[in-house]
Formats: C-alpha cells, structure tokens, sequence
C-alpha cells in the first residue's frame, strides 16, 4: 500500500524537501505532492501561461487559476493532507485547503510552533493530528504502515 | 424564497451588525448567521462548559469544540456564506470555512480591501464572487430576488 | 407539497412569463425561479456592483460572477430544471445549467423545436423529458401532481 | 502520477490530435481520452448497433445513447477535462460536459477565441482555467507536474 | 415532524387508497406519494404529451420519460420507500425504484407474500423491513412517531 | 431557526426526559427524536409487528429491522446527534450511530463520565464536543443559538 | 485503460460466458464480473457458511446475504453494468441492481428481447443504453475504446 | 481483482493473524489492514509522538488522535470491513467504525459469538453478513472470488 500526501503551507522555506529526505530515510511508502515552492514561478505563471494581465489584481488572478488547478488535480488524488503554518506569513490558501480537505473527509496533520496555537485553534480541533515538527507527522504517518 | 447567508469572517467590529441593517433597510428576505461574536465568550466557551483546562492550549482547543459545534450546524443550513478578511487579524478560521463551503458546493462572497488582493488570491479565486464592501455583497445577494 | 422549478435557457423573449402564466392558470403548486431576463441588467451587473473594468471580457467575467451567484442559489434549490433551447442563441450557460442539473440528479426537462434535434441530441438524451412546448412540459409537471 | 484528461468539444478538426502530439513531445504522463471523432461515425453509431430508426429523430437519440455511454465512462475515470469552443459548431454537448465536470468538481480548462468571450462568459467564470491555445492548455497541464 | 412515504408497487389493485386510509385512521402525520394509479393514463402520458409515436416501443418510452419523471421528483422528497410485490405482474420498475432508495440510503419497507420469499430474497435482504401486509408496514411507520 | 437533535444512548434511565425538561426551561428552540425508550416494547416491537420468531436471535433481528428504520429515518433529519453513554451497558448500537452521524458531517456531542474516559477515546477525539453532563451539551446546543 | 463491467442479470443459461468468448476474440481490455452463476450454489451458499436455518425463508435470507455481499463488492469496483432480462424469470435482484448502478451514477446497458419492451420500459428508460442481444451490448462497450 | 479488507475490532488476541493466515492458505487475493494490535503501543503512541501530556485523559485523547488517522487512511482505503466482538471489552471503537463503514456504503461482515447476539443486535441489522467464526468471514470473502 502507498500513500499520497498533499503539503499544504508556506513556500518560503524548504521545509518539504527536509521532509521529503527524511521519509526517504525511513523508507515511508509515500508520494509527497504539493504547490509550486518557486516563489517567483507561483506569483508569474498566470501572466506566463496567459500573456500580461491590466492590473497587480488581474495578474493576481491568473496565477491563481493556475495554481489552483494544480491544487485542485493532487489535493483529489491525495489520502492525506499536511498542512504547515509558520509564524511570518497569512498562508490563507492553506486554510482553505485545510478546510476544503476536511470537507471532502480527508484527514489533516496540522503543524504549527505552539505560539500559533490561538489563532490556529479552530483549524487544530477540526485537524486529526496536531504536531509542531514535521518529525513528529512523519512519525504519525509512518504509524500507519507500521504492522506488530 | 428565503435564503440563510453564513458570515464568517473577523468578529473583532461591528461589520456584520451594520451588513444586518441594511439587509433590514433593503427589505431581503435573509436570515444571517454566524459565529458569537463577543470575543471574551468566544474564547472562553470551552471553560465556561467543560471546566477549567491545564493549559492555554488546552484552553483554546476547549473553546474551538464548542465554536466549531456552532459553524459547522450554521453552515450546514446556510445556502451562501459570506467571508470577510481585514488587515488586522490572521482569520485562519475564517480561511478554513471559506474552504469548507466550497468543497460542499456553496457559493461563497469574499470581501476584502484591495490592499489584500495578493495574500487572499487563491480565495478570491474560489470564491463566486469578489467584493470590496458589505454593500456590494447584499447588492449581489439583492440580484438573486430580482424579477423583471 | 410544492415544486421549484428553474427555467433554464435563453433571456430574449418572453417565454418564462408566459408559462407561469399558464402555470397559475392549472394552478399548480409550482415557485418558477430562473435568471435575471433584463438582458442588459445582466450584462452589466457586474460592473454595477464591481466597479468599472478594465476590458469587455473583464466586464464579462464580472458579470459572469453575479450571475452565476443566482443561477448556483437558485438550482441548489431546484426540485426540477427546464431547459429551453431556440433557434437565435449560442446558450452555452443553458447547456452548462442542464449538465449541472443532471450531475446533481436533478430531473431535466428539455423543451426544444424539432428543428433543433440534431445538434441538441446529446442533452436530450440525458434528459428526463424532451418536449417542443412549453405546454407540454407543464403537462409533464401537472402529472406530478395528478391523483386518481 | 499520471493523469487522465478527457478532451471535450468539438470533433470537426483535429485539435485533439495535435494537443496530443505536443503533449508527447512535452514528456507529459498524460493519458488523453475523449469522444469519438470520427463525425459520420459518431453520427451513424445508433443505427449500427440497434438497427434503422423510424426517423431523423430516433437515429439521433440512438447514436446518442452510445456516444453518451462513451462520454460517462471516459469522464467518470478522467482527472482533469478540457473543452474547446470555435466560432463554427453549436457544441451544446461540450458544454453540458463542462456543466457536468464541474459539478463532479473535476477541474475545467476552457479553451476559446477571444471573440467567443461574450457568449462564454458563464463557462468561463466556472472554468479552472480559461485560454486561447492548446498550447497554453497544455503548459497549466504541465504546471501540475513541475517540482522545483 | 411529518413524513413523506414513497408507494412503490404495482398499480392493479388499490392497496394504496386502503393503506392511505389506515394511516388516516391512526391519524400518522404521513404524506403519502407514488405513481399514477390509473393504469390507462400511464401507458398513454406518453403520446398524449409528446404526440403519436412511431411503434409500441417508442410509445412505451414517451410514457416511462413522464412516469420517470413524476418518480424521481417524488423519490427525491421522500423519508422512506414501500414496495409492494404481488403474484401476478413483473414489477420490475418497483425493483429498481427499491435499488435506488437503498442506493440514495431512503430506508425501504419490502411487503410480499411469504409465498414470493425465494425470488425477492435479495430485495428483503437490502430492505431495512420486511413484512407481508400494509397493516404490518403502518405499524413499523407508526412506531417511528411513538413516545413513551 | 430550529434544530432537530437526536439523543442516542441508552434506554434504561430517564436522561432524556430530564434533558428535554432542561431545553424546555431553556426556551430552546430544539426538536428531540430519539430511539424508543421503553426498554421491553423495543425488544418485542419485531415480534409484535412480524410475528412470533423461531429463536431468540430470529427475534432480535426482527426487532433490529423495526428499531434500526426509527432509526434511520429521525438520523437522516437530524441536524446534531447526543451520543450518552454510562457505566453499565454496552451500548453498541450508540457507538455505530454516532459513527454513522460522523460520516454523514453530522457533529456529535459526547456525554460521558470521566471514568469511561479510556473505551471511548476514539470516539471522544471524532466527536465535536466532549462533556460529562447533560447539562453542559444543552449549554453547547444553546451557545449555537446566542446573538450578542 | 482497462474497465470492469458487473453482468447482472438472469443466471439460467450461458449469456455470461459465451459474452466474455466475444469479449475476448474482440480483444476487450475488459474484467467481467457478476453473481455466483451455479444455482445450487447460490441458494445454499447461506447454510453451507452459515448453517442450517430454521426455514426456506431463512435459508433463503442467509443466502443473500452472501449474495448481496459479493454483488456490493463488485458493484462498488464496476464502471458499467450490464442487465440482461430473460422471459421467464422474475430477475427482481437483476432490476435492484439496475436501480442501485443507476443512482451511482454508473452507466447501465440493458439487454431484453423485444417482447419485454413494456414491463420494462422504466428500466429501458433510465439505461444509458438499450439493446437486444449480447453482441450489441459488447459493440457499444468496444466503441468506448475506439480512437480515429 | 484484489480486495482491501479492514479488521476492526479488539486488538487482545491474535485472531487477525489466524485470519491472516488462513486467507494465505486459501490463497485469496486479499490484502488486510487494520488498528495497531501492540496495544502497549496503541495507548501510548500519543505521548511518544506529541510529548507528555497533562493527564490520563489528555493521554488518550493523543493517542486517539493518531490511532483515528491510521483508521480513517486505512477505512478510506478498503473494500469490505470485517468487525470482530468479543465477550470481554467495551469495543466502542469497533462498533463506530462499523458504523462509519455502513455511512459511507462499504460492506461489513460482523463476527461474533452467539452469546453476544442481543446487544449486537442492531450492528447485526446493519451488517451485510453476521457470522460467528473468522472461518465463515473468510468463506464468505471467497465466495466473491469464485467463478463457475
């Protein structure tokens, strides 16, 4: 059995790919998926794809059909969502895909540093797995696979 | 016809006591719900139920059962939601609401200043429709009851 | 028991009032709800509740939002959708409504001149009922009601 | 991952098989389906299976039911879809396809002419992604793949 | 609270006035729904609405478009299904009304002859209840309106 | 707005009327359903209704059909489900409701002495609210209805 | 691509097999799978894993239960099911089947003779596809295949 | 075709090995998941991932967090459920699942003694097979993979 992640949050640091390498080395069965980490890609590729918009808000919206879309296509094909709240940004869109997982009764692992827990409380109690390092929800999704 | 329209949003103004009024004043047959929006009550639900809690943590995740029990009955019998962002507050709940009515097939209105356009894109992407102020909402819910 | 039905189609005669006209005549116990028929009132309710946009497909697209907003509202609340097709008009949105409709297991009428069959044959099959009339797809609701 | 995209829209050129050579040559694990293209044979498929009809009519309705069991099967496995709208066909069909990918939530891309905005705009606001070429198509197809 | 019961079955006979009249009796707060009784109209909605058909076939289609429809509109707004079976007809449209409300999870209430129990066996099993008269079937209804 | 709440649980002492007396000081405005709580109708109601059983298993079963479509149909119109559990009985029949309730986005509230903490942690961390008292539910249920 | 198609229906003859010889010469990429097709088999399997029961009725009760068992496991892995009705047997199971596939939203094939058109015509009416004879149903599986 | 079957039930002796092994000799295609057996583990998991928590309830309320996403990924991820009751435990947690399984359409095949038959009985009701030995459930499960 193989399990699909989709890492919602905060692109401005590499915490997926320190994720990543690290279910590597516990030789979790598990395809990571997720948004666009390039910053820059993310914040262009509608007026790549789309040609140039008439205003920052217009543009705007192109990259969100975009990203979107390809929320939308790995967010269905997952089995787990990930979602990470770090302390700098608003990462609305990762709220959104928090609330949109739960809603489609796909179960949410919510990291967050424990100063966060006030505003992230609503999220927290709808989220299966609370967690404030990516070590310890790799340890609960390696407890899935885990057999006596 | 009657609509129930579910706002969700920052409980920290008076914005939905004013959208009331003029929904009043315009004679819409809406009945609007929301969460409690006295934020010392809001916080402290959980302990006023469940007794004291051995932390702040344990505290929030008090309160956010008992304010999550209201959203999630509201939601349920609302036909739009009604999501309202400002620049002041982290609204996480108010972003994993705005997820949850999509996923369930109910439109949703945003509302937010256009300083916010860039952090709420993927949101305003979702949402069925995109507005700057209350008054422009009830003019969109308004259009629903129009007849020629 | 009562029935909503959403007359689903095109906005350039008056073929809605003429069959809620005949409907309150048989008196049937049937709320008809549908688009917004001023078409002009339609085209430019966007940029009436949004502002001045920068582009006619802009303008669409604003438009486009607040109309899909009633048509989202109003079908959810559908017991039955009509559909009629004529000779004049793309009606792509008609076509869309009915794909919509027949998704959500919602019964759909198809009223359509037989002149139509051949490029219409594919939503007539989906459809619950094809008929040419207005007449006729009353006849077709008035049997819902009809006791021995 | 791969993904499956069923390709709706209109059957009289051969788009489809130029958005699949380029997506071929763009190394995209994409498995492109969609409806028959062969126009005589998608019109006469009724016939050859269930024997002469009693008229234009019931030849329609025949050739409809198969290719609507094609259209069922092949979007019900599908991820993604795409329709294509020209300037020369009425494509009701594409267009309850779109009505019916959208309400199964799977991700839209419309593919149209600029000149085809007006008519298009309520497909267009439902749509994920809205473009002019394949080629554009196929690059926010492509986006879903890309890692960093 | 008051419930709406669909009355699946054969229409030979008028088992479905005496069970009316039974619930009458015991004052049920019951709204009872079903298909035309009057077998004559039934076969011949078809062509009274949609015109004379080209064979007995396409006549028996026009009919089961209408019937179809009054059926799944009235399917669609009931609690709980009955399907009676008798000896002497095929009743295959009550079998497949019975799949849909189990498959729709609307509880079914199967009553047949103990002398039917070999070919419904698969039909008693997905019903929640199977009884052998209407009594018994009012019984079951009444006992859901039951206080202490 | 009124909501409906059933109250599933056991049936061998008096909490739901107390908790009704309760919502009614209250001025609640809640419909309660909820399974039939004397204890000797429920286990003879399949006998009563079908007929004498050749076992006691037989008995059982036929009594489950009668309890499970009360059931069933109150479930299906309820807008939040009160699972109680005590000391002395086992109660499975409240656990897979309030399994149903959850898989159907139904919010559960749990009401549980804090000995019985340890066998029902699992369904205490998939319910919505969690308290040890019927009084502290109707305060969770009234908290739904307070306005500022 | 590969499909799985359930061949509900009559199991009195060899309709299944000498379908799946044709399947094969026609190279289908296809995985027929149905109901238990040994008569003895199916009427006993209930007894033979559960035991003796105390009468027909019963026997036969614990024999679906295994049936419906295996037809639910294969229903739920089906993309289309095919329904093929004989003269002389009563196939309420087959017509259950037809209803559960449709409210699925799984396309349905309907085999009949001719002379089966009027019981049947609400089936013949819900069917995706309606035809007389196994090879045509496998016609308009293998055209689901085709490309250009 | 291979089948995923969820073992839920006690976790006290090692009946889900016998089973499993029994399943290997009978060479089924199935592949068996099911809840951490190592029940030292299964309690304190909680801690061992999220740290020490404030009490005996905060414990369980950890562990359950993380033994419910192993369920929910697992349940989502299977075909048949089996769930096992025994003399000596409260079960609760089975008894949810089962309910969860029935909510979302999965079949469930109960095992249990006899002795337990009056409080399971409306999980009985509820179940698509009862049996009394994991031998029956596994010839119960053979069954769907038999072929003439």
């Amino acid at each position: 059995m193989e399990l699909t992640v989709y890492l919602a949050g905060q692109i401005h640091d590499n915490w997926r790919s320190e994720l990543k390498n690290k279910a590597k080395q516990m030789e979790l069965p598990i395809h990571f998926v997720g948004p666009m980490e390039n910053h820059d890609r993310s914040d262009n590729i509608g007026q790549e794809i789309k040609g140039e918009q008439p205003s920052a808000i217009f543009k705007d919206e192109a990259a969100s059909e975009i990203n979107n879309l390809r929320t939308q296509v790995l967010l269905n094909k997952s089995d787990v969502v990930i979602a990470l709240f770090g302390e700098n940004y608003k990462q609305w869109n990762s709220a959104m895909d928090a609330g949109t997982a739960i809603a489609l009764q796909k179960p949410l692992i919510l990291i967050r540093p424990e100063s966060l827990h006030h505003p992230l409380k609503e999220i927290a109690n709808k989220a299966q797995v609370v967690v404030e390092t990516e070590e310890q929800a790799l340890k609960a999704l390696s407890y899935i696979f885990e057999t006596n």
